[in-house]
C-alpha cells in the first residue's frame, strides 16, 4: 500500500505498488488515507466560515477517521477490479471513499433516531455535543443542542460525499453511469431507514417486513450498490451490474442477519454495544420474527415472553432469559443456517460471473468477512 | 407562463411565451410546476421500495408543494437572465428548482432543531408524523418517531436536490461552474445553521456574531449563491459572480433583518408564526443585539428585562413589554434604517453592473419583495 503525501500520489502513483491484490486491511487503510486528505482539504476550504464552525467540521473528521471497516468502498474497489482488471487511480478510490461519508451521515442520523449512547465503543455524536454543552454550562437544553449538531454534522457529511461524486474526474459516460447508482443507493438507504422505524413503531413482526428493511437498509446499501458503483465507474456492463445485484442481495441479507445475531448474542467487548441492545430498543429483526413464529408453534409461554419483553427496559437477567428462548425454539440455528445458505449462493454466482479472477478472490474474502464477523 | 404537460414543455416549449419578464408570482408558479413534475417522477421511480416509504415521499411532496415564495430559484433565474439575456430552457429552470428542495431540507431540519410546532401556518413535518403515530396508537415515543421521520425526509430532499444538479444537462463546463457554487451554498448554509445554534447556546450577544450567522444562513444562501448559480449556468463570468456576491450580501442581510423584525413584531395571521416566537426561542438576532447595546446605554432596567426575558416562556403581555423596550431604545428604528441602506446599496451595485436591462428590473422587484415583505 502507498504511504507518502497526497501530492506524491496525485502525480499518478498507483494505490497499490506491492501486491496485486490488497487485503481488506490494506484496502481499508488506503480508503482512510483518501478520507483524511479529502476532509483536510474541505475543512481548509471551509475555514473562512469561522472558527466555531471548524469545531463541527473537526468532529465530522474525527468521527469518519476514528474507525470502521470501510466495507462499502472495499466492495466498490472489487467491483471496479472485477470489470477493469487494473488498479484504480487515486481519484477513483476517492470516489469510492464517498461511500464512507454517506455512511457517516447514515450512522450519525441513525444514532439520533435510535437515541443510541455509544457507537464503536465511543460516545455518539449527539452525546459528544450534548456533553460539550453541559461542560460549558451553555443555556438551553444540552440534549437538544447535541441532537441539532448531530443532524447538521450528518447533513454536512452527505453534502461532502455528494460533492466527491459530482466532481469525480472519470469522463462523462462513466459519470452518468455512476450517478445512476449513486442516486439509487441514497434513495434506497433512506427508504430502508424509514421502513425500519415504521416497522418498529407499527410493531410489524413478519419475516417478510424485516426482510424488506434488510434489502434496502443493508443489502443494497452495503453490497449491491457499492459493487455496482465500482463496476459502473470502470465500464458500461449491465450484465455484471445485474449479477452484482444478485450477489449483493444474498450476501447483504447474510450480513444483516449476522448483525441481528450480534445485536442479541454478540460480545459487548467486541461489538462495542451493550449486550441485548437490540432487544431493549425493540428492533424488528428477522431473528426475532423467526423466534416469535417458532415459539408460537412450540412454546406459547416463550412467545408471550418475547412479545412482552421486546422494546422494554430489560435487566441483564431478563436479556439472558429472552436469549434462551430465541435459542431453544431454534431461531438462532435457523438464522445461522440462512446465513450459510445465502453466503454460499453469493459465492456461487460470483464464481460463475465473467469477471476478473483476482477480483473473485478478493470478493470471496470480503464475503467471509461480512457474513462471519464478530463485530 | 406555460401551462400544459411536462412532455409538451420538454419538447422545447419555452418557459415564458407571453411576456419577456415574468413577475415574481409567475416565476414562482413555473418553479412549482417543475417541482411537481420532478417529485412525481422521483416518487414513481422509488415506488418499488414499498408503499410504506411512499408515505414519506408523499409527505415530502406535500411539504414542497404547499407553499413558499420560491425566492431562491427566482434569484437564480434572474442571475441567468442577467448574463444570458434569454429565457432558460425547462431543464435549466429545474436546476434552479433544486434550490427549493435544498431549502425544504433546511426548513424541515431547522424545525426539528428549533422544536417548532408550525411552519407556514401548518404543523411542521415532525409534528405531522408524531400525530400520525399517536392516531394509530403505535408503540414507542410519538415524538421520537416524528423527529426521526423528519430527519429522513429532510435527508431525502437534500439527496433529490443533489441529483438534479448532478444530472443537469448543461454541458461539462457549465456543470463544473455550477457544481462549485452548489458545493459552497450547502457547506455555507450548514455553517450558518450551526453558528446559529452555537450562538444561541453560548449566549453570544454581539451584533457581529449575529451578522456572521446572517451572512451564511441567509445572505449567501438566499441571494448571493442563487444569483451566482444562475449566472454560472449561463456563462463563465467571474466579474459578475463577484458583483452578485456584493449584491447578495447587502440584500441578504436586509432580508434577514426583515425576518428578525417580523419574528418579533410580525402579524401572526400573516407570518403563520405565533407572535413573539423568536423572543421565546432565544434567537440571537441583530435586532436583539442592537436593543441590548442601546438599552445598556440608555435604559439599564430595559437591558435587564431583555436579558432575563429572551429564551424564556413569556406570556403575551410579557412579549408586549419586551417589544416596547426594543422600540423605545431605538433598536427597531435602527434596524429599519439599516434595511433601507442595505437595500439601496444592493440596488446601486445592480444598477452599475454590466448585465441585461430586463434582469435589472426583475432583480429590483425581487429586492423590494425580499426587504419589505410582511411574511
Amino acid at each position: 500500500m502507498h504511504s507518502g503525501t497526497n501530492a506524491t500520489r496525485r502525480k499518478g502513483r498507483p494505490l497499490n505498488v506491492d501486491s496485486a491484490a490488497p487485503s481488506a486491511v490494506e484496502l481499508a487503510a488506503a480508503v482512510t488515507e483518501e478520507l483524511r486528505d479529502y476532509l483536510r482539504e474541505r475543512r481548509r476550504d471551509a475555514a473562512y466560515i469561522g472558527a466555531d464552525y471548524a469545531v463541527l467540521t473537526e468532529a465530522l473528521e474525527e468521527f469518519v477517521l476514528r474507525g470502521g471497516k470501510r466495507l462499502r468502498p472495499a466492495f466498490a474497489y472489487w467491483g471496479w477490479r472485477a470489470v477493469a482488471g487494473t488498479e484504480p487511480q487515486p481519484e477513483v478510490l476517492r470516489l469510492f471513499a464517498a461511500l464512507e461519508l454517506l455512511h457517516a451521515c447514515a450512522l450519525v442520523h441513525d444514532d439520533v433516531i435510535d437515541a443510541s449512547a455509544t457507537r464503536r465503543g465511543l460516545p455518539t455524536v449527539h452525546r459528544i455535543f450534548a456533553e460539550r454543552h453541559r461542560d460549558n454550562a451553555w443555556s438551553g437544553s444540552a440534549e437538544q443542542f447535541g441532537l441539532s449538531a448531530a443532524i447538521l454534522l450528518g447533513d454536512l457529511s452527505l453534502v461532502w460525499a455528494d460533492d466527491i461524486v459530482a466532481t469525480a474526474d472519470i469522463g462523462v459516460d462513466a459519470h452518468r453511469r455512476v450517478q445512476r447508482v449513486w442516486s439509487a443507493i441514497r434513495t434506497e438507504v433512506l427508504g430502508g431507514q424509514y421502513l425500519d422505524i415504521f416497522a418498529e413503531a407499527s410493531g410489524a413482526e413478519t419475516v417478510s417486513s424485516a426482510m424488506t428493511v434488510n434489502i434496502y437498509k443493508t443489502a443494497s446499501y452495503t453490497i449491491s450498490r457499492p459493487l455496482q458503483l465500482g463496476a459502473a465507474a470502470a465500464a458500461d456492463c449491465p450484465e455484471i451490474l445485474s449479477a452484482f445485484h444478485e450477489v449483493g442481495t444474498s450476501l447483504g441479507v447474510a450480513f444483516q442477519l449476522r448483525d441481528d445475531v450480534l445485536g442479541v448474542f454478540g460480545d459487548p467487548a467486541v461489538t462495542g454495544k451493550p449486550s441485548g441492545d437490540d432487544l431493549r430498543s425493540g428492533k424488528r429483526t428477522v431473528l426475532l420474527a423467526e423466534a416469535i413464529q417458532l415459539a408460537e408453534k412450540h412454546d406459547p409461554a416463550g412467545a408471550k415472553l418475547l412479545r412482552s419483553s421486546i422494546g422494554s427496559d430489560l435487566t441483564d437477567i431478563q436479556v439472558k432469559e429472552v436469549c434462551l428462548v430465541i435459542e431453544s425454539v431454534g431461531a438462532l440455528a435457523a438464522v445461522e443456517e440462512r446465513i450459510g445458505i445465502l453466503t454460499r449462493q453469493a459465492l456461487e454466482i460470483l464464481g460463475a460471473a465473467p469477471i476478473d479472477t483476482q477480483a473473485k478472490a478478493g470478493l470471496a474474502e470480503l464475503a467471509r468477512l461480512a457474513a462471519n464477523r464478530s463485530a
